[in-house]
């Protein structure tokens, strides 16, 4: 009962965070919300910004965890796929928690964003290693992996901008058509 | 005179919102900042809503020149080079401008929205129109030109994100280095 409560808390704390943002939300908000006394929200987290170092830091484990089965997969055009649904997917089906831990960054303290921080540089790190391993392997051209990882992560994460569940396309196919236009390139290859 | 105060309004209103969020910042806040009675503001602007309206209407219509320029040229990858620039340019030039118009649209009432989202469809248009010129000289492949526009514009968008002044690289720079990647792909065109 206790774990269940604690995820109910994170699960409502993100949504809140997600829509009026982390400032505008006050630990009283969240208590009323989820029908708890403070106390009761005290016992479970010391502090809202406790709640939010919980969220981003599961969003960040779920991540990398989709990094890591991307990893596992030795062709390299198909691993940089994984890696780009495994992010999106993630990013759809755990929106609330995705978009907090990337909005939240600067409302952490720097002894709690240290941390999370690491988490994310790990993250960033498994792309980059992704896209070393295919250059090595001479199936992608020779880029600057700091600049390439940066610019897929762009592409993906502007998402949360203007992604509506719901529409056309599931994230995930979202970003199977963004790997294609990254893997060949605009230009037409015949001129 | 009249022009200048009304200016330099926009441009502390433009600081706060980027730093603290339009909601949180009052008019009280702004007048303090500048030194003015709230009454001198309410003698250039009606509302703080008015005054989010006009750095947005501003920031797209610096863009819309840009995006002008881009289209006066003929061949199709230095006309989207120059977009691409131009958008980096005009970011980093005019950040809580561009920051503020990019953050401050769901804050908008829906009268206000609709011409800023106008101006938006027109700036977004206008790159579907050089890579639709593009794909009919056979210089870019057939591709979807709404999404295509889109993975170009939320990598640029993201620098609002992690670009720091004063770094190693110059906005326009990444946007150049952002084209290149694009134009070829990550493919090695050997395999």
């Amino acid at each position: 009962m206790g774990t269940t409560t604690r995820h109910r808390i994170l699960e409502e704390a993100a949504r809140l965070f997600t829509e009026r943002g982390y400032e505008a939300t006050s630990v009283q908000d969240l208590a009323e919300a989820l029908g708890l006394s403070k106390a009761a929200l005290y016992h479970h987290f010391r502090s809202k910004e406790e709640v939010l170092y919980e969220i981003s830091r599961q969003a960040l484990e779920g991540l990398l965890e989709e990094a890591k089965k991307a990893l596992a997969v030795s062709d390299p055009r198909e691993a940089l796929l994984r890696f780009m649904e495994g992010h999106a997917r993630f990013f759809e089906e755990n929106r609330p928690f995705f978009v907090t831990m990337l909005q939240g960054l600067q409302s952490l303290s720097p002894e709690k964003q240290a941390p999370i921080l690491a988490l994310r540089d790990q993250y960033e790190e498994a792309l980059r290693t992704l896209l070393r391993r295919g250059m090595e392997a001479g199936v992608f051209r020779q880029l600057d992996v700091a600049l390439t990882g940066r610019a897929i992560l762009s592409m993906l994460n502007w998402m949360i901008r203007w992604f509506r569940p719901g529409g056309p396309l599931r994230a995930e196919e979202v970003a199977r058509w963004y790997y294609h236009l990254l893997l060949r390139g605009l230009e037409d290859g015949d001129t």
